[in-house]
């Protein structure tokens, strides 16, 4: 049962993180972030806050010290702070855990670990060495994607390849981090999965849901996907296997590429993002249970929620650019506003979101 | 248009503000709230908390000079705090205003407001002294109950007298407070109706909701009401006569009794609630917009937003007795169970809610 008094530590401070924190609050759950910026858009709906640097040791064990779980919003939380974590309150769980982290930080491991699974990813390969990538842009082709190994997200830390030729110039614009080569997958449009696992086992999948982007930032999400019946279920079935298999306990998202040929559909594994995700917003009125309280519910060791979809819905990203479609939006019947509380809009920057339910 | 940097103040720590200040955080809306006890319910999910007395004239002075509007969550706001906010602050709306309060902080006044309107209310009768109980039990009748003209709220100051011989000890026994008597309403349901108003005149009401009580308290709410649909129209028309009547901004309920008779539908105006109110918490996943989201936009000078109800719904009330039912809602497919943060479960204090969909 869920007891008042637990605190859910909350590592990360944007929107991610305060929409975790309205999420748990609706079960009771208090929450404390921990953000670097003072101005965390988390800390305004969270009843415990600290803003230090995530390898503040002493700040770290007082959050540590003072919480019942640890997530997080974002994947590229250091090393370093969940060694500090570890260390200082070893008996506070960390979900997900580390084995998820370790493996999604890094796109080489993530891509072998789906591959190991029996999965398809786009072909790919190891670039430490210049002369890797001139050996790899001859067997993948062009064009083709470097990206590098860590840290990248919406589009960032990654270069298009369209001929040979250009390989170099990309490992030098990456600045020779280690990377990896991905071949182009020709998708006819990107669909991601949510599923939800809890420590005992317990998983729960939300229905397909389809994906488009502008400048690599996600533009728009509808659902239903226009996927086949079992192209559906498929996605949903491999998203169930990727966290099994990562011992996975929280929200995450997979996000794929649907590939078209004679009359044959078949998904290709773009990607998972060990957290709640950004194509998931839509589950806050489309879906029972939300993935944020998901997320919560299934780091907290509470029974996972029902995902039933009941309507269409589409959900659109607002960026800088897009508030002065504010005021429209909020008069707008039946458009679900969403505004992270963020004072400054700059373009490109994720501000909001709009959901909209359709007749089914 | 909405700006992040705006603040809204919440006079009332409970769960409806924390409520409110979670549904302000979704626009982006930062809330401080001011309540006397420092384990509010509503300070967890606040950006600012001040924990004083409603007559701490400084800490009132501090909380209007950090706020762009002023509501509150409770009708019996103390009215020198109205006057302390209106001293030290004058150009800060407080909403609703003190019209709206102190009619509805005095059965009296509310109920000669409401037939002023042409509406009907129970036969009532102002009761300052004995004398005045005699004769209005004997105009009135029997059963009538008698109510302490304030400060009144889940059947509290308020006592049946079931024949005229137990008028005095009645009276005795609200300590001679001013009173109402008034006469029992044959009813055979009990209704309410959510209306939301602007400062410029906007209003919007929700579908009538019918409400049973345990213990004087609201126990279930259910949608549709059983009612014709011109008693649904009625209800409606009758409440945002009132809130146009009272210069309302914001959300308010009325509450209703339905009489039969004859085939005959009547309605008959119970009473008003100044705030958002239990009957009104299906509207979080009922209604396309909450009551505590629309209270919000109506109070913060933003479109109303649409009201639809796409399904049948059911929302109980979970009061401490009801906690160990906890487990087994957590475990509910598609029940949205609310816990309010509250560390101490008391019996009769309300804990949380649980709302269910059903197929239209």
């Amino acid at each position: 049962m869920t007891q008042p008094e637990q605190i859910l530590g909350i590592l990360g401070g944007g929107q991610l993180g305060r929409m975790l924190a309205l999420a748990a609050a609706t079960l009771g759950i208090r929450c404390h972030v921990f953000a670097p910026e003072s101005d965390s858009p988390a800390f305004d709906v969270a009843a415990f806050r600290t803003a230090a640097r995530y390898t503040d040791a002493e700040a770290l064990a007082r959050f540590a010290a003072s919480v019942d779980v640890v997530t997080y919003e974002f994947e590229n939380v250091p090393t370093e702070t969940l060694d500090i974590l570890q260390q200082t309150a070893p008996d506070v769980p960390v979900r997900p855990g580390r084995r998820a982290l370790s493996i999604t930080q890094d796109r080489l491991l993530e891509k072998a670990f789906i591959t190991d699974q029996g999965l398809t990813t786009a072909p790919f390969a190891d670039i430490s060495r210049p002369a890797a990538l001139e050996a790899a842009l001859q067997s993948i082709g062009t064009p083709a994607i470097l990206k590098t190994r860590r840290f990248g997200y919406d589009g960032k830390g990654q270069i298009k390849i369209a001929s040979a030729q250009e390989g170099k110039a990309a490992w030098d614009a990456l600045e020779r981090q280690p990377a990896i080569l991905e071949g182009f997958v020709p998708f006819v449009r990107e669909v991601s999965v949510l599923v939800a696992r809890t420590a005992n086992g317990q998983s729960a999948t939300y229905d397909v849901c389809e994906n488009s982007h502008r400048n690599h930032i996600l533009a728009r999400t509808v659902l239903p996907a226009n996927l086949s019946p079992a192209s559906e279920a498929f996605a949903r079935d491999a998203a169930t296997l990727l966290a099994e298999a990562l011992d996975y306990v929280g929200l995450m998202a997979v996000e794929m590429f649907v590939t078209e040929q004679g009359g044959r559909q078949d998904l290709v594994i773009n990607e998972i993002a060990p957290r709640v995700h950004n194509s998931g917003h839509w589950t806050i009125e489309g879906a029972d249970t939300s993935q944020f309280l998901q997320h919560v519910r299934a780091v907290m060791d509470l029974p996972l929620g029902a995902t039933l979809r009941r309507h269409k819905v589409e959900m659109e990203n607002l960026l800088g650019q897009d508030m002065d479609r504010v005021p429209a939006l909020l008069a707008e019947p039946g458009a679900h506003l969403h505004l992270y509380g963020k004072l400054e809009a700059r373009p490109g920057r994720k501000m909001g979101h709009v959901t909209r339910l359709l007749a089914k």
